[in-house]
């Protein structure tokens, strides 16, 4: 087989980046379960009729086809480009086996059948936090749903600072229907463009597609500016006198987790109201979030979701939802490639177990399961080479102990450990001896650490 | 949408189930980390000509096609159906950042495009574990797979007991040229066939297709039939009379397996020399690994592997390899159905904490983040519902402790836990109180804890 080279928008790590990834994931996975959110998984297929339900024509599928299968045969299934399309077919298939609300969270791979271009993911993976009811789900979940990923996000301490931006769709809605917008669906998605086009350019377009007067354009214009890191953003709304009870009942809410998520800001983590936020074409009802890393602003929104009024429904009973979903590789993979981040070592053993000769291997073993049994994962040197050999062979690794058995003619048991970084070395006893826990396992190093 | 219906071949677990997924996962990635083998996801997708490249036509594979792809446009990939290949691809791409001898293990999802059949999975869960070197590795690591998979699976103590079975393909083709045997292969093909077919027919095809002697086909059997579980196997094998110089090296190099794991066997787990296993067609060139489960010897091998003398080649450098993947699809999914093993309950929560009315919300999840903090898995009441429904909300989940704040008139808070199994109820303080270890996650109960 000639040298593979890699594939455009399928990133793989190496074992030190990917030692990084597992932290993460393991922190997001804790942080979830500690608010009781359960865990799935689903399957990575879904049938294409459920893919394309709700005419996401423009995501990008990956068909499945079986290599035996001759002629016509599309499996009729394809992998799934979100976690939230599987969750909702998940929650309809099992609801007699569910209880209501339900929360789970789930981290999984997700694939989109696109072209390969630069910086354009073909696989990647989420993690995804849903709050689900059957019929209702009350507000406060909106909350929860916020104030869970913000903790989670600034628990991940190598991440620079973010800026989880929250808006309202009920507040927009009831602000367009309280102007007179005829179509506000189309302003909408027109203010949605507003981080890519310039102010007067918007406003034509406000005017001439959006079907407004230039007062009612200024007036949109004006409400997409608003932003604010308090409640502060209710007073600045009430100022350009459009009246609506949608838009109090969204003005209400907003505020709610805006003021719900207070507790848990600090200069690295900010949750604020931007009313230029609207998810586009997404079908959120209510609450709809997305979140910005400094510094790395290019990389669009690394964190975003929202309330779904029919998260998903059988005709009978509907299912309402809130939820937020993390770009794991958008975010990680860029950091990773900076160097803005990575991992102290590229194996999980603290210990190497050095060998004087091949004969001494059982004895070397029985040292190793000592260390294991305390918790310390260890290795044993795979051939006895010289000692100098074998130090290099765990600095390569970045393994920062290298124990030695000292046993004598008598057979007297013994073992001296040398820290590889400083040159100490000591004697200890392999039946107790564990290393410092913040040698225990491999550590994150960030640049944040030098001062900037 | 209408109620969707499973997909055959694809199992999804509920949420109780996927915490005993989570914890088999939990337990064999501890244990591979504490013998330094460092973890690896690689892409789902693999070229179709490198998934293909062992003339694995018999494998079921699944193409992927671009959804928007008009024409011909296959994108020339397919999903995995193994780990070892996709591993391969990864040490070969990767060789000049890789530090041999390499070990790695990988948790992930595999695909086998196969016609929807009864108990036949289209997608699972495999863990693998590998040691791979460059140009040489040595036997000791065929013994370490070994010991670390045992060890691993010993720790899955809801596991029924178990058996390794260990074979050596010198062995086996060692002693078919001391036998004089024309079509080695073909006589091993055959004797792979022991379990399914009776004595008296592998004769007559060892005969037949084999083209052996009525002699030599006894011998043959002869030596199928021999198992120990120590290494009585080596003296049984001579006293069949065939000799040959690779013979001779295949029973040192298993009576190395058997001895090296003599440390770590007990009544539940067992590593055995059985000289039947073979392996079928896969392209081992020593060791060679099965495992049987006791009582569901029906599932067949639940784990299996062995050395491979050429993991990968680019043309210049060879990397041999060694190593084993654990079903845990082909394990957990049948165990789980059969109610053989549980979780105690289908949420991390250890603790609900009640509400008396909406406007106490803030306090309930005041009291709740002081829980957390202390690694305590909480959730608020979604409704401020009569205590007695909120302690049922608690108990159809399985959250063993209610908590009720006491707030007096004059603000002094209070708290007083619940433990809905017994009824007690007892003042704490929610700053520092942390249930039980033992009820801090849910725990996974099984059938065997009732005497047989």
């Amino acid at each position: 087989m000639p040298k593979p080279t890699a594939l455009s928008g399928f990133p793989e790590l190496l074992p030190a980046e990917r030692f990084v990834e597992q932290q993460v994931l393991a922190t997001l996975a804790d942080t979830f379960e500690l608010h009781g959110f359960a865990n799935l998984e689903t399957r990575a297929v879904e049938p294409m009729d459920q893919l394309l339900a709700k005419g996401e024509t423009s995501k990008e599928v990956y068909v499945l086809k079986r290599l035996q299968d001759e002629g016509t045969g599309d499996a009729g299934m394809g992998l799934h480009f979100d976690l939230t399309v599987p969750f909702a077919r998940f929650v309809l298939e099992n609801a007699g086996k569910l209880d209501f609300p339900f929360r789970r969270y789930q981290i999984q791979k997700v694939w989109r059948g696109e072209r390969p271009q630069a910086g354009r993911f073909r696989e990647f993976t989420q993690a995804d936090i849903d709050v689900v009811g059957r019929d209702t789900l009350a507000f406060h979940h909106d909350v929860e749903v916020a104030r869970v990923m913000a903790e989670a996000l600034s628990r991940l301490s190598f991440l620079p600072g973010f800026r989880i931006q929250v808006n309202n769709r009920k507040l927009i809605q009831g602000f367009y229907a309280g102007l007179g917008a005829p179509d506000p669906l189309t302003v909408m998605q027109i203010v949605d463009k507003l981080d890519k086009l310039p102010g007067d350019k918007i406003t034509e377009l406000l005017v001439v597609d959006g079907k407004l007067t230039p007062e009612q354009a200024e007036l949109t214009l004006a409400l997409a500016r608003i932003s604010s890191d308090d409640t502060g953003f209710v007073d600045q709304v009430r100022a350009l006198g459009v009246a609506d009870p949608l838009l109090e009942e969204g003005l209400a809410e907003l505020a709610a987790v805006i003021e719900g998520c207070a507790g848990i800001t600090s200069d690295r983590v900010r949750v604020v109201a931007d009313l230029s936020i609207a998810r586009g074409l997404d079908y959120y009802t209510g609450t709809v979030f997305e979140t910005r890393l400094d510094g790395f602003e290019g990389l669009g929104s690394i964190c975003s979701g929202g309330r779904y009024d029919a998260l998903a429904s059988d005709g009978r009973t509907t299912y309402p939802g809130v939820g937020i979903s993390f770009g794991v590789s958008r975010t990680l993979v860029p950091l990773l490639a900076a160097g803005a981040v990575a991992a102290s070592r590229s194996v999980p053993s603290a210990v190497l177990v050095a060998l004087a000769d091949e004969e001494s291997r059982p004895r070397a073993d029985a040292i190793a399961t000592q260390l294991r049994a305390n918790g310390t994962p260890t290795e044993v040197a795979p051939r006895p080479d010289k000692f100098g050999k074998q130090i290099r062979y765990a600095e390569r690794r970045g393994i920062p102990f290298v124990l030695f058995s000292t046993d004598n003619d008598h057979g007297d048991g013994g073992a001296e450990i040398k820290d590889i970084r400083s040159g100490d070395q000591f004697p200890i006893d392999p039946a107790t001896w564990t290393p410092p826990a913040e040698d225990l396992r491999p550590t994150i190093t960030t640049m944040q650490e030098t001062p900037q």
